[in-house]
């Protein structure tokens, strides 16, 4: 294995897979700076996102991969790939069409903690009805 | 359990916290957008950071707390708790100051993936020399 220093200094890619095969990724609309959305990449999602330039991600529930917006047209075209110091994170910059989170808002960070950290509150307002692009549930 | 969706609608914050009890959580800095680091909580590290305003994570390596900064004076006062739809990350909009990455960087996303997916190239200059902050490793 790359000593710490190396992992940092290095301008090879070499992303550090959790035990699970996956690594965390930040969607970032590459406009705006809003953060979309945080998912899973493995290693061919991440391969697939490369060769495409169109973001696919793991999904840990469903255990497959799945390209953001084949249901809902809402796709990610990347902009930019940036890897973290240790290599065990990923920040897509993207130029994102539509709604981005499932449940109808742009972002998925649609709620705000209040200040004594019980309550939420919601900031967004949806920009489409997931009940209309899902189908009903 | 809540259902699906329950916890996109609920303006309860129920923290699901993963096997290992942690949660992924993006620091952003509130004023500029860019995103500084992904970093993880437990329930204590949310307790304490938003009791104090100022971000607390939970270290996987050290196995213990530790509030941003504490060593090196660059500190995140958190402005806003925002958490996605399924309640399994959370988004820090911080006032950062200083360095936020260990390797002497404003971000932890210092270089970029070139169009082939296997390169990287740093895309920023250091903002503090790591070895005068922490001491030579």
């Amino acid at each position: 294995m790359a000593s710490d220093e190396k992992i940092e200094e290095t301008l090879r890619f070499t992303p550090a897979f959790d035990q699970k095969g996956l690594v965390p990724v930040v969607a970032q609309d590459a406009e705006t700076g809003q953060v979309l959305m945080l998912a899973y990449m493995n290693e061919q999602a991440l391969r697939q996102t490369v060769r495409t330039g169109r973001a696919t991600y793991y999904s840990r529930s469903r255990k497959g991969l799945w390209t953001k917006g084949e249901q809902s047209g809402h796709t990610q075209h990347v902009k930019e790939i940036l890897v973290d110091c240790d290599q065990d994170c990923l920040l897509l910059k993207v130029s994102a069409e539509g709604g981005q989170c499932h449940a109808g808002y742009k972002s998925c960070f649609y709620r705000r903690l209040d200040s004594d950290g019980s309550r939420l509150a919601r900031i967004m307002e949806r920009v489409f009805d997931p009940n209309r692009v899902y189908g009903k549930p």
